[in-house]
């Protein structure tokens, strides 16, 4: 982890750059196999199992003996802890619902907005060496609240055809029971066309590698929406001589460990507590399983110190962290001023790895500066909001001008007549 | 306009499939124009506007003295006008504020969501042949509530440099400051990239024809958000006896004038009441001054009548209509059953008109289908929603077992450490 003393915004925006991400050979890969699912449905998804995930899948669907089943291969404490998370979870978000809204904006012109479920949704949920549960609690609880008809999972078979227990349990307890064995590429590409087990679906959620992001932003331009681009996960932590350098190496270390490509920085305001950080680091950093990844990711990465709280806190909004975590005295004040972050740790209590699994909030957060304009995911990316206006005979006598005189102004006679056939009606009614 | 008895759901989708967009061809024209702003800047936007508005451009920026004579070449009416819209769109969008959430979801743990603005956002406001000023209304009114930092405004000038009064007016009342120039591409490639007259925006916005759909679209390759993808404008008007011919012609035709892609639909439940509105249809387009438009639009057009209201509802749900016109008895009853529409304009005196300009509902909503996964533009769309957490010594007492137990089963130890470090800190402490 490199260090740079009080840089300027030049010399920052440099340092903090995050790496180009290539999409266009990736496309050219992507852009065939979505044709062939597209073309041969569940046969081409089985192909590819056969190809990427190197077994032979005989019924897509997961059944619910292979549900039942999973039951009894969890351990008792992990199913504990998921129902408390799940509870955390369900709380947070159902606290997001929007009222349906309506007013009488003049007499006689009455709006209204209602959240209405989007009808199908489509989860997509890694394989890999860990089963992501966690993943599938923060992208099917919102989908259950929101009510959207349809929920399919899709997530690709271990090497005997199998989806990992805690995947199944967690999917079961929030209800969910189109589980698709098809992971990559080709299950984006199912949940866009359909297939003859996978349903065609309005918005496609959940994480997953360059493949996976290219076939969500090719599935765009069939018409399916998604729920933000995608980048390598990120932390940044601003700590003071308030935070406990054990925590905050910690914390750096719970991001590196996520991948190679992980981007982790520090922001601090003294060159001391820096050198303190980095030998915890250090020392942490040799205890973990996963060190090699870890390592790599901090070879990456930078300690910013910068000379003031103002300067820091211009650099973190600048960056638009995914994730970032605030350890200073004044920490309210500091708060305050982030305006461009996903999800925010306070104090020296909060490792990001709570909200990664359990505090409440989503994990799916914008990465890659992303925090600048989009929200992380939430109850309100599974509803479309409709809105609706009703207009009586006394509305349009008193709004009816007003439309009549714009109309004209913008050259739409059409428009304006609209409105005229109704007041000449009202008024030979009379 | 054609029309089609009792079809099965195979026959609507074929009859009611919105033309393709063809983007290639476009995007191999728009590239250069990007590529070319991001190197030149405000010369590019110069010589653009030479090339295309056939003007020459000295300030690219509208000075406050156009600003100011703009207010004295509005007719009064028109002034009047704009504000009794402005009233009705500010009420309804000030109250889609959603409020700072805070819950302490179990003892120790406290998660919050905020709304915090989008610092820079673009507005793009077309040229031609009208002054789009309602659009400047609709984009501008939830920008400023939203409290954005900073608002730019593009649009194409006339032949003689200058913008039309309206435009200036209406973006003066709203507190927009910085009006630039320059349309088509190349004002979407400024907003996107900066250039020494034009901020760099974090999202945009704004109808626009193919050239501005595409800039937009690659936009979003370079790490800018947009509102939403764009297609044609499209009204379907569902309409029973109850409803009065003369208006629902006046209200197809009032989409029918936008372009000869428009799309309209009517659907229906009895042969005798479709034939009432193509007599009407045909006696009010004669009297249209853009009558050939209308006429195109129309020859591309469709009446369905339907066996009953309930396959009706479903070919409604299944076009998902960016404006829905609901004139029926038991409207109520409809109007809860529709899941996938942009707006709805509910009994015999909402013209589609009222929503465009002043009912208080935005007019910038998901065309060609989007109506299925996506809202329009609201106060939202202004807004990004962070999300924090607070844990207290008690709160990871309470809740770290659970991270540490989720964490180990993903096999993601640091994760787990980062709770692990801080119990143990606490458990020394006693």
């Amino acid at each position: 982890m490199k260090t740079i003393l009080n840089p300027g915004k030049a010399e920052w925006i440099k340092s903090l750059k995050r790496p180009v991400q290539k999409t266009k050979d990736i496309e050219k890969i992507v852009k065939p196999i979505l044709r062939k699912v597209k073309r041969s449905g569940d046969k081409a998804l089985k192909k590819f199992a056969l190809e990427y995930d190197h077994v032979q899948i005989k019924n897509l669907l997961v059944t619910s003996e292979e549900v039942m089943k999973s039951k009894d291969l969890i351990d008792p404490q992990l199913k504990k802890a998921i129902l408390v998370a799940k509870g955390n979870i369900e709380k947070f978000h159902a606290a997001q619902v929007s009222p349906e809204l309506k007013m009488e904006v003049m007499e006689g012109v009455t709006c209204m907005r209602r959240s209405v479920p989007i009808q199908k949704v489509g989860l997509y949920i890694p394989g890999g060496t860990a089963p992501l549960f966690s993943t599938v609690l923060m992208l099917g609880i919102p989908a259950n609240l929101a009510g959207c008809e349809e929920i399919v999972l899709c997530t690709p078979p271990d090497s005997e055809g199998n989806i990992h227990p805690a995947i199944l349990f967690t999917a079961d307890l929030i209800g969910i029971d189109k589980i698709v064995k098809s992971g990559g590429a080709q299950a984006v590409a199912a949940m866009t066309f359909g297939t003859e087990s996978v349903p065609k679906v309005d918005k496609i959620f959940g994480p997953g590698n360059q493949y996976v992001t290219a076939a969500k932003q090719l599935a765009v331009k069939n018409g399916v929406a998604i729920d933000m681009p995608a980048g390598p996960s990120e932390v940044l932590v601003y700590a003071d001589e308030t935070a406990i350098p054990s925590f905050v190496a910690a914390d750096l270390l719970s991001q590196a460990e996520h991948g190679v490509d992980s981007q982790v920085v520090l922001v601090t305001t003294t060159e001391k507590f820096a050198s303190k950080v980095k030998k915890e680091l250090e020392s942490q950093l040799e205890k973990l399983p996963r060190k090699d990844i870890a390592k790599r990711a901090l070879d990456n990465s930078v300690t910013v110190v910068m000379a003031n709280q103002e300067k820091a806190i211009e650099l973190i909004n600048d960056y638009a962290p995914e994730h970032l975590i605030i350890c200073v005295e004044n920490e309210d004040e500091v708060v305050g001023q982030i305006i461009n972050a996903g999800s925010v740790f306070i104090g020296n209590f909060t490792p990001e790895s709570a909200g990664d699994y359990a505090s409440g909030t989503n994990h799916t957060l914008p990465t890659y500066g992303y925090a600048r304009n989009y929200s992380g995911v939430s109850l309100d990316s599974f509803y479309k909001k409709i809105t609706y206006q009703k207009i009586t005979e006394k509305g349009i006598q008193n709004l009816g001008p007003t439309i009549e005189t714009m109309a004209a102004n913008e050259l739409l006679d059409a428009h304006k007549y609209a409105v005229s056939v109704r007041l000449k009606y009202l008024k030979d009614k009379k």
